[in-house]
């Protein structure tokens, strides 16, 4: 059901995504974890195999955030829009995504970006990442950092929570 | 014009596809390198700065073809289809991939595949990769591997052509 593993690595090459669960957890402490909400993601990389990129499609409600403004040190990223449309902030502002757009973020340049559904419809990308996770980031409007420990404040004072992994 | 790197990493987060050149170039030796002749892709990886992770857009004419049918020892792939319709071809048969459909491709997972335009229009779509581009593969139909040191015949014999870099 869920692509190609589901059938011995053979069958099914073309993943079929409503077989695969929607999550809508977060790892994120409080209160950050709240304008979460309307985020529904399909992690794909367990279900398909990947073991050297990371490959998420996600929903995002009215109202839903991608994540809290971030930036990687040591993950490239790179977002396709599939559906809807979603408001990209970054330092300079904000830039609106559509179906076919594309934007991409190379490891270490500090520049926190993130995707906002400010429109009354849902929309859909799908997300990939390649790099090392464990070398941590920040985010840019909040007092939070986060390492391979976890999430911190940016003076090093750990949060009482985990990130997903 | 291509991106952030345009503007000292800061300005139009949105890639500008078109302001990407799209190359035809392949370095399959012949005569593999023909069916080739309707690919164009547009390599995103130099111009986004983006250095874990291997992305390039693809429009296949119709009659073209994606590559030489072939699998990855050390790097994962991912396929997104961004408009038009290619026959994804793998050991078990044939699979339509329409616009949203997505494919993957673990590493070490020896079923190559590829895509062949058989429409009357052009198709496009996106492909990643990321992993280590030298633990080489093999292709499906025809006498040819590839290594670190480029193309081999099966018995090892070098092809007289390199990898694109």
């Amino acid at each position: 059901m869920y692509g190609r593993l589901e059938k011995d690595n053979c069958v099914m090459p073309k993943i079929d995504l409503d077989a695969v669960p929607q999550q809508n957890n977060t790892g994120y402490p409080a209160p950050f974890h709240e304008p979460m909400a309307g985020r529904w993601i399909r992690r794909l990389t367990p279900v398909i195999g990947l073991t050297e990129m990371g490959a998420s499609q996600v929903v995002l409600k009215p109202g839903g955030w991608s994540s809290q403004r971030h930036w990687h040190e040591g993950e490239d990223e790179f977002l396709v829009m599939l559906s809807g449309e979603a408001v990209l902030i970054e330092d300079e502002g904000e830039t609106i995504l559509r179906a076919g757009d594309m934007a991409a973020w190379p490891k270490g340049v500090r520049n926190g970006h993130h995707l906002i559904n400010r429109s009354e419809s849902d929309c859909a990308f799908i997300c990939f990442s390649a790099g090392n996770r464990d070398a941590g980031g920040a985010y840019s409007d909040i007092d939070m950092v986060f390492t391979e420990a976890g999430y911190l404040h940016r003076d090093g004072t750990p949060y009482p929570a985990r990130r997903i992994p």
